[in-house]
């Protein structure tokens, strides 16, 4: 294995560490519970929006708490669930009274955690809600998914209540903005490599050396298939018609298009991949009236990438285009 | 080799087009010249920024094109300089009256095609300067270079003289702050693994399974030596230990401090790497009082990384803090 680590016992400390440091005005790091939170969080005038999950998927979510984004976000080790005192103290180190969003992406440990964790602090009169994030086309039920798994999808989950959260909304139309984002966005993704976990020290699962996993999930979970490595066209080609096809999303829809590297994967190449993708959907009608590219969603070092389609009405679309700010800098 | 790809002969124009098409607002691509350009450029009332160089080093440089950096960019092929009529081409269709800085980072093969063209620029009555970047402290003259290797500190030069020329800054003027930014600007990059030209398809050279290149060019350049991986602190430690006793840095500076991915490597260890170099830095009296992580200036798919320092003076600061933007979204 060669990463830059130290001790694999304190990758994720680490990495906190070094994202509150490079941080010190706009993010509160609590090494006790893994928390990272916006320095100025919490505010009685907002719905407190709280996302956690394994780590090894930066930039989610510990590098996206910022306004408009989320106020405060607990990761556990990598690919395990916080455990649920953790979520427990940041939901009461960060409650609103107007309340706590919880989102959380399919995945049983975590969802266990986050909604044990709810019930907690509601029994403490906090008002906590969990909503459950699942755009990954690829397969029903996974390795650690009872139904679809979630992935990068929920950046705009994320993007979408963290503008109406700063705009004032209540508790219940945030889940229902929340609900409605969930429900138009459809992911898909692929493995050229496995990723290899720091404690484990070796890949995670064997691809041969001209094999790619068709519909990975961001654990290394099976997808859908393996085949020989082909054309970046005939890639974007079969993995937009899955996702595509199971919306449907279909001609005069405008989108979102997201194409996310899951780590290992320069820039260039998913650039590379936004031009197919971009002129795939026109030439079926679909209009993509914004475009994300870059990192998002990882999967440790894993070369590989993943598209997510987001269909948008005025509403949605207002809240995807509203400003936030994270502490990722890149000027 | 697993890229996402079709042709290796269109890898630079096709992401070159999907840059473009993600950004049709406020990019213009040219596909004669591999040319992309502000689409509001040029300006009379601002000197006009340029720089190419070969392909394979994104976001540098086609992507940070944009208002505060860049006017327009000319890269070449993949670790190829661009050819002089590109160059030329550019200077000509983005001249400003105010006039042209070049941006070059020091390889011959740039430094010729930059310097050629703008002689011939100059032959129309084009005032064209020419800047060279040369921040690699790790060996003198390489593969391609005399001198010093030009690596991710191009960045700082490039967001200084930017945004002095938002300013309205004379040519000279800007030529003083690009070199004076230069001057105080030093890197050093270590590999984890080889990158792999899309046109050659393998490895650009050979790395033992734990082996790690201390001083490595992002062309794959040799760096000082090889030696087993070790531990970030043990990496960290010697890389600083190079770059502060260049120039030197010293006790009571103030420093942006750069920690680039070379396109490999997750974000994840890039910010815990940050927490190891900002604390080694403060341990010799040394402020962190810009911070920067994430993938500047990369070498295709090598895991890696590099640390830049620029020692900050309230000029240098002042327009580092200055506002710009970029067509890399991240929201």
């Amino acid at each position: 294995m060669k990463k830059f680590i130290n001790d694999p016992k304190n990758f994720v400390p680490e990495m906190l560490k070094g994202l509150a440091l490079a941080n010190p005005d706009s993010l509160r790091y609590d090494p006790e519970y893994n928390l990272i939170a916006r320095a100025d969080a919490p505010s009685d005038e907002k719905v407190t929006i709280i996302q956690g999950s394994g780590s090894g998927h930066e930039p989610a979510h510990v590098m996206v708490v910022g306004p408009g984004m989320l106020d405060a976000s607990c990761p556990g080790d990598v690919f395990a669930a916080p455990p649920v005192e953790y979520v427990y103290e940041t939901v009461k180190q960060y409650a609103s009274k107007k309340g706590v969003l919880l989102i959380v992406n399919n995945y049983t440990g975590d969802k266990m955690a986050f909604e044990m964790a709810s019930e907690l602090a509601a029994a403490e009169g906090i008002e906590a809600r969990t909503l459950f994030v699942d755009d990954d086309v690829s397969v029903e039920d996974s390795l650690y998914t009872i139904g679809r798994r979630g992935v990068a999808g929920n950046f705009f989950v994320i993007k979408a209540v963290g503008a109406a959260a700063e705009r004032g909304a209540s508790l219940e139309e945030i889940v229902r903005i929340g609900e409605a984002v969930n429900a138009v966005t459809r992911s898909m993704g692929v493995a050229l490599t496995a990723c290899t976990p720091p404690a484990k020290g070796s890949p995670l699962f064997e691809l041969g050396a001209d094999e790619i996993e068709m519909g990975v999930g961001i654990h290394g979970e099976p997808g859908r298939h393996r085949e020989k490595i082909t054309s970046a066209d005939e890639i974007t080609d079969q993995m937009l018609g899955a996702v595509v096809g199971d919306l449907p999303f279909s001609t005069g829809d405008r989108v979102a298009l997201m194409v996310n590297g899951l780590g290992g994967t320069p820039i260039s190449e998913l650039y590379l991949l936004y031009g197919i993708a971009h002129e795939w959907l026109a030439e079926r009608g679909i209009t993509v009236a914004r475009s994300y590219v870059g990192e998002y969603c990882t999967s440790l070092d894993m070369a590989g990438a993943s598209f997510t389609l987001v269909r948008l009405d005025q509403e949605i679309e207002g809240l995807l285009e509203a400003p936030a700010s994270i502490p990722i800098r890149t000027f």
